[in-house]
């Protein structure tokens, strides 16, 4: 079948044929493809004006418009309207609006719904991801690897301090204030190390800063710190598991992530002439966007396969591509493709956080918001630390660098997840840590915004900002 | 779970927990969502690559880019290398080669394997079905609905013609030559009737030749056909299952088409303006592109939701606001958008297609060969004798228009798949079908391009073609 998309939007209305040997259900399951692409559709819909809403509002009271396009997530989501939902998030297919409007106008039996809810989801969520991939390219090729390298040592300290600091505190305030055991406490103290890189880089993006020393040694350390995240989270779920580390994976881990980065600075050097030879040559449409796109997903996949994160291999590759004379051509044909992904990012997330944990009127959420709030106060502090730890530069904005390490974002759920889905957490714990990510997530652009207009920028402004303008 | 990719990628390496409820297999499930990442990311990266390479060799020999693109898609699909591969086409994923690397990457087990083949195979057609949405919408800004209005009359004539002369040739010589029952015969009659106007208007777009008279009556009538080839299915397939035509059902659609393209350009005359005014007003990033594609996406949904094809809606989404003075700057933002999303079609339907029904060597391959014989003359002479059905243009390339309209593309396949699932078709019949649709396909791009060369282009030449001279 070429194309079953067609096929099955036009069989719609054929209905139930005599001898047709796929209509066990009343839908039949050659239906379900066209279905899932028009669930996929108001899906869109409903995230496009999720994003443009709460963006544009949040514009016009002076917050950065990402953060609009997370509560406008959480206003589509699973907290409030009940729009756009996840089959993690709800058991039946059903509580998702959307997909109850669906059953309506293709009077779809249950089986039907429910696999075309979990095959629209599927798709928005690996939009979702394509989204911050070619965000993190984006701002690669907006990053100056020669200026990251100028605050190289800075982002690391920073980084480094960025892990011990809160994951010391809250491990020990853990175990010595709340008597939580050493395991879960050492878990807790875990979840609050890494930085989530998207909401810190489009904040610094948005506000035109993402090229001041403060927003490439954010940037920096995110980075670095997202690496340290992964390993650390090797190093705590071994133990968890085991009771002891397992070295083995750990150096394998090491050495692959710091292979990877050196690797792809050193391609840098030489792929970016083969890369502009390459563009040249092309005479087609997308000469020089396929083929950097191309190599953006390659890295991503490279880096998935070795256990790190796509977005960190799309970043390498924005790096890379930053160094060729094409940078200001091909920053300006991946902008309308990021304009169209990344807020399915940004609004997704805001979707599938489930704010009922917040509600301190349901009693067994008041032990975990007893405990979050400490997390949340480590949460701040220990980044907030960090940018005194920068040395050799007195100029610099100490405070925006500690604000912009805040968000903690998808990377704290990951230990939630793993560590509850492990029966390491108990129930208030889990809560606790996911209040602490909605909080710092939700705080940050906000914050950062603040602290970031005490001084106002100096250096060149971004494309993005030159085209909002001209706009 | 704010982030379940993320969450997934990391607890690859996690292993199976002691306590997790979730890992009945080897594989849990929660690492399906970052497998299915992964598999979406190497398939891209593999369309992408067979798409440059098929399009560039094919504009090097002088042929339509489209073609190189098609043929690309055949040599990593189903009937070469089986790189890119559809659940639809094969019953194991590990036929596969990229789920089989999957496989060999994450010791996935079979069951894991299977889920994440059809997800991700479900990921990349609703990514083609947006590039062929974005297609048509880019078509439809590129089109002029004064100009197409010009040739309404003509283009309308050609589209009757062009579905008469087929669907009467065809039964007639079925029956008569083939001694082929009635019902059968009008069912491969009525395969031969609609145009694919993705091929077709790409192809033109490519030649810098969409806004010529003979590119707007070929694109109008193509449109025009989409439609009656749907009414024409709905006639066919009640017929096959009732003896008679439901007429309720018929009028239903006629209404409801007719209401929709009609209600389309009306809404251009007045909506074009309240779009302006809306994307003047936004601030944030993406104030044009995500206001417009929303509007493209909502009526592919309209349309989509009264039986017509998604397609369809994005084409009037892009008439409409062709209308405004955005529409420049509104081209060049959906350009990248397009670059990017509009080769998984082609590639896909490439990949889709199964030459194996050509094999001549294949016994049962060959009575269904002597009928596609018969057919692709039928398909080729029933649209070229369309041009001849213009009047009132003397000037005009009538072989042109004939030649514009052959392509059949996914619409014949409908009928293929639906009639071969009703046991109307047998085996011959059927792959007779999808041969006539694999030829017109692949024959049409350098058909059209030779024929548009024998005249000159001597209108504006459109954007694309500006922007690839350009670089």
């Amino acid at each position: 079948m070429l194309n079953t998309v067609f096929y099955t939007s036009l069989s719609h209305f054929v209905d139930v044929w005599p001898s047709v040997p796929w209509t066990v259900a009343t839908t039949p399951p050659s239906d379900y493809g066209s279905w899932v692409l028009i669930g996929v559709l108001l899906s869109l819909v409903t995230i496009y004006l999720a994003s443009k809403l709460g963006g544009e509002l949040s514009k016009r009271v002076s917050l950065p418009p990402v953060l609009g396009e997370l509560v406008g997530g959480v206003v589509v989501g699973i907290s409030v309207l009940h729009l756009v939902m996840f089959p993690e998030n709800t058991a039946a297919a059903t509580d998702a609006i959307l997909m109850r409007a669906l059953q309506g106008l293709g009077h779809l039996d249950d089986t039907a719904l429910m696999h075309i809810f979990q095959s629209q989801s599927e798709v928005i969520s690996v939009l979702a991801e394509l989204g911050v991939i070619v965000l993190l390219f984006e701002i690669g090729l907006e990053s100056d690897l020669r200026e990251l390298g100028k605050v190289g040592y800075q982002a690391a300290i920073v980084a480094v301090v960025g892990v011990v600091a809160p994951f010391a505190l809250g491990t020990v305030g853990l175990v010595s204030l709340f008597h939580v055991p050493l395991i879960p406490a050492v878990f807790a103290g875990a979840a609050l190390t890494a930085t989530s890189i998207g909401i810190t880089s489009k904040v610094l993006s948005d506000l035109g800063q993402l090229k001041s020393t403060e927003g490439q040694i954010i940037v920096g350390a995110a980075v670095i710190d997202d690496v340290l995240g992964i390993i650390v989270l090797a190093v705590v779920a071994s133990l968890a598991k085991t009771g002891e580390v397992d070295l083995l994976n750990l150096i394998y881990l090491i050495v692959g992530a710091s292979a990877f980065l050196i690797g792809s600075i050193l391609l840098g050097k030489f792929f970016n002439h083969s890369f502009v030879t390459i563009a040249n040559k092309l005479q087609t449409r997308g000469a020089l966007l396929i083929p950097a796109l191309t190599f953006a997903l390659v890295m991503a996949f490279l880096a998935s396969v070795i256990h790190l994160e796509a977005i960190l291999g799309a970043f390498a590759a924005g790096l890379v591509l930053d160094e060729t004379d094409k940078r200001k051509e091909l920053d300006q044909q991946v902008m309308p493709v990021a304009d169209i992904l990344v807020p399915i990012f940004f609004v997704t997330v805001g979707a599938k956080a489930d704010l009922s944990v917040l509600n301190p009127v349901v009693a067994e959420n008041r032990a975990g918001l007893v405990i979050a709030t400490f997390l949340i106060g480590v949460a701040i502090i220990g980044k907030l630390v960090t940018g005194w730890a920068v040395w050799g530069k007195p100029e610099i904005n100490r405070l925006a660098i500690g604000v912009g390490m805040i968000p903690r974002g998808e990377v704290g759920l990951v230990f939630a997840g793993i560590g509850t889905a492990s029966g390491v957490l108990d129930r208030p714990l889990e809560a606790a840590i996911i209040v602490m990510v909605i909080i710092t997530t939700f705080l940050a652009p906000p914050l950062l915004q603040f602290v970031m207009r005490e001084r106002p920028a100096t250096e060149v402004i971004t494309t993005s900002e030159t085209l909002s303008t001209v706009e």
